[in-house]
């Protein structure tokens, strides 16, 4: 069965990366604060880091700031990538990070938003509208979603670090990311349910990797966000030397020359990877 | 202090109406599947409610399947709202349901893109992400946000209805849907944080009533879902018959004349209400 993580393992193998490239318009960033400059800025990351990038991650947030005009850049982002993979010869997954996450009806417009009239593969949401909030994006297997589950910010610890009982008792004493963590293993009939995993907290990725061994997770918090990343890849790769995308934003896209700092990451996590494999 | 709960509770007192109408432009509802369609269909149904509504409550979800010109669309509402604001001499609020939640700049562009691109006054949120994904939202007090807390759908129960135990052990035994009322209400010191509550989960919403028996509930599940008008405003109004704000989409947009549809809905919360206080 073709599906998302299917896909994105093909890609994976392809281009013998694990970096996802963020694309984060920030306006300050930019040249003008226009979605003109937007999408300059984003195509010229594309083009220069698509041969290293085992995925693309715009994050919806610094389009919908420019309106209707952000939304037709983001559109024309996901396009450019379709084209760099037809180049190259290899699909380079879309995850729209959205963080969206609505019930029923609302939900299935959503993902036809997302997968149907902007084009992305996959999409972030949260998790806590519970599963037929869910159910609307993972009808089709080659379209995937990351489910936050611990992320990697310092205010995650409000909700997400809580210990819970479930109704029927037959867990206690986990925490609440530990809980969604299983609940999405549960759900992941598919193959197309991944885990946003902050790689600022290294145990909880530790023990979300004990919980759930063969999930893939988005990592965020390498670099900007002070996240180191041999700890990380340590944390939370798979047996397989897979499983863990390490999106990276502004590390590529405020370097000189972003196609050569995409390369570098790409290289220093193989270089990783070797290492860890060796001992 | 001018806030955002100032702002909507003179427009409650000004329309004595607890009613916000939603404004979700179904594809199947539409005369077209088009961007244009759901502009004509929002705004006939500003236009006929206006009077009736204390706060209109677009879905951003039924925008944003039409891409840039939904988002146009969008914009063309909430200013098309303002306009009737000005006419009837009286604000009406507009809470754009979006049910966002990012982290730091994310956040910003997000709060800058509803509040500022789009002219929105309050947005919906999760709480998932814990306290600095919200920060950017309730800076200024006149903005608003209802944070996702025993939503109306059946899944809801899947995290928000797991008991939990904080880290410091001084709250236990809760649901974690209370634990996010008790957090919202420490969080609201510019009373500009209210809550979404389902009218589907009665024993749910008077345990939130209990605990934070100040906060505005947002109540969808009334009408299509199957929630009950009465036994909804029993459980969660406040002392002072305010406190909870009815959204009702399909029961208006649906009805052959929705203008009338939203006088008579208005009407009942009045009754209802003479009831309730004659008790």
């Amino acid at each position: 069965m073709e599906t998302f993580f299917s896909f994105l393992e093909k890609r994976v193998d392809d281009c013998s990366s694990l970096l996802c490239v963020g694309l984060d318009p920030h306006i300050p960033d930019l040249k003008e604060p226009t979605a003109a400059s937007a999408l300059d800025f984003c195509l010229n990351l594309v083009k220069q880091t698509a041969p290293y990038a085992a995925a693309f991650k715009p994050n919806a947030a610094f389009f919908e700031v420019f309106g209707a005009e952000g939304w037709t850049a983001l559109k024309q982002v996901i396009e450019a990538i379709d084209a760099e993979s037809k180049r190259l010869g290899s699909m380079i997954p879309v995850i729209l990070d959205a963080k969206r996450g609505d019930i029923a009806s609302t939900a299935e417009a959503y993902a036809k938003s997302a997968f149907e009239t902007l084009g992305a593969h996959c999409i972030t949401l949260s998790p806590y509208l519970g599963k037929d909030s869910i159910d609307p994006f993972i009808q089709k297997s080659e379209k995937g979603v990351f489910l936050l589950c611990k992320t990697s910010n310092p205010g995650s610890g409000d909700l997400q670090d809580l210990t819970v009982i479930t109704q029927d008792g037959s867990l206690s004493n986990v925490y609440l990311y530990e809980y969604v963590a299983y609940l999405a293993e549960t759900w992941n009939t598919k193959n197309n349910i991944g885990l946003v995993v902050g790689a600022t907290h290294l145990d909880a990725m530790q023990r979300i990797r004990f919980l759930v061994p063969n999930m893939w997770f988005l990592a965020p918090g390498v670099g900007a966000q002070g996240g180191e990343l041999e700890a990380a890849l340590k944390a939370g790769l798979r047996k397989d030397g897979k499983g863990m995308l390490i999106p990276i934003s502004r590390g590529i896209s405020r370097a000189e020359k972003p196609g050569l700092a995409a390369a570098e990451i790409r290289d220093q996590i193989l270089h990783i990877k070797r290492e860890l494999n060796s001992k």
